[in-house]
């Protein structure tokens, strides 16, 4: 699964990577420890949209786009994280995603129907 | 929070936004449904190592690895849809996360604690 | 923590405890685990929501009504699981959080403000 | 799905009901939220166990045993809550599918092999 990661996203990876080893958090960064750490994140994410109505989810205030900014970047660290730790390439994994889900879902058959997993 | 998105990030996008208007599915991408789909997928990454040991975990068969990945890009895919739904761009909020980060944890004060949010 | 459970709860817990020791996953069933586990389940309930409205997810057809039964008994099986574990009475920790949630929302001052935590 | 409730957790149903109605919280109570909320407290309650090895999860300290009841609280309001608006009864769904389970998983075929879904 390794391949090229464009220069921005290894740059973030690189960050990363410093920001661990200069806090000696690596003995705590298993990759099971990294996708509960994921999900928490992606938990806090969530709970700003738990009570808002479908509407209101889309028209946030400048404040809580700000935090939902704050959790969207926590979730992409551990993200991140967690596949550099596992040496898979998240653009190849994608690219390799959006054509299954092309094969799966045909743009016409799929017309309306969400589902995309 | 506006930005600008790496090359190959933005193309990631205008693939997703492709695929989702071909199908139809905006109607149900609200950031409230896609927050709890991006939630859904990171519990499918995460029940891979539900119970495996800490060690286990950090040794995957080329077989579990090529599931983990597929997850990975699932949960990357959502949480790029969210994130391009708000208007947010994820690598400014994650520098910005990555100095609030450098500040609330000093490399030496924070050696060995493992508490990255 | 340890209380008294009710006869019906105490029935339950005492399926549970055979059902496990009798497949040998005692081993599996640390707390951390558990905690792993029962998430993995909320997801897969919460999975059921994820594209319905807020109007459509209160009627649901009898068949997805099964369907979630059937994921909300998993859920309930993890947490009495991981409670049993902990030696925690969980009918005694209700009673503690919500003496607790009608001090911290009064019921005037909460009308109508969802955050019931 | 709807049949006999013990009297001990029909009498939380009922405190758990007025407590809601006291706040006029029904309004934000639909399925697909409860689902939401019961999620956002699970991944509460497995924060507590996310840097914690396998062994460290099973001795809490008084401190965290009681922070993690607090959390288990949480989690089995709003299931209870959910249950309950859906019409479900617990008792009755987790019968039908420790038998499914027992079916499922025969004790000897499962030793030791976990997978309890």
């Amino acid at each position: 699964m390794i391949g090229t990661v464009s220069e921005d996203n290894q740059s973030i990876v690189d960050q990363l990577r410093r920001f661990v080893a200069q806090r000696n958090w690596a003995q705590f960064h298993t990759p099971k420890n990294l996708s509960m750490a994921l999900m928490v994140e992606a938990a806090e994410l969530m709970e700003h949209f738990q009570w808002l109505t479908a509407e209101e989810s889309k028209s946030l205030t400048p404040e809580q786009e700000a935090e939902v900014a704050d959790e969207i970047a926590d979730v992409q660290i551990y993200l991140t994280m967690l596949a550099d730790r596992l040496g898979i390439d998240i653009d190849a994994a994608i690219q390799a995603k959006i054509r299954k889900n092309a094969a799966k879902y045909p743009a016409n058959a799929a017309d309306g129907a969400a589902d995309l997993k």
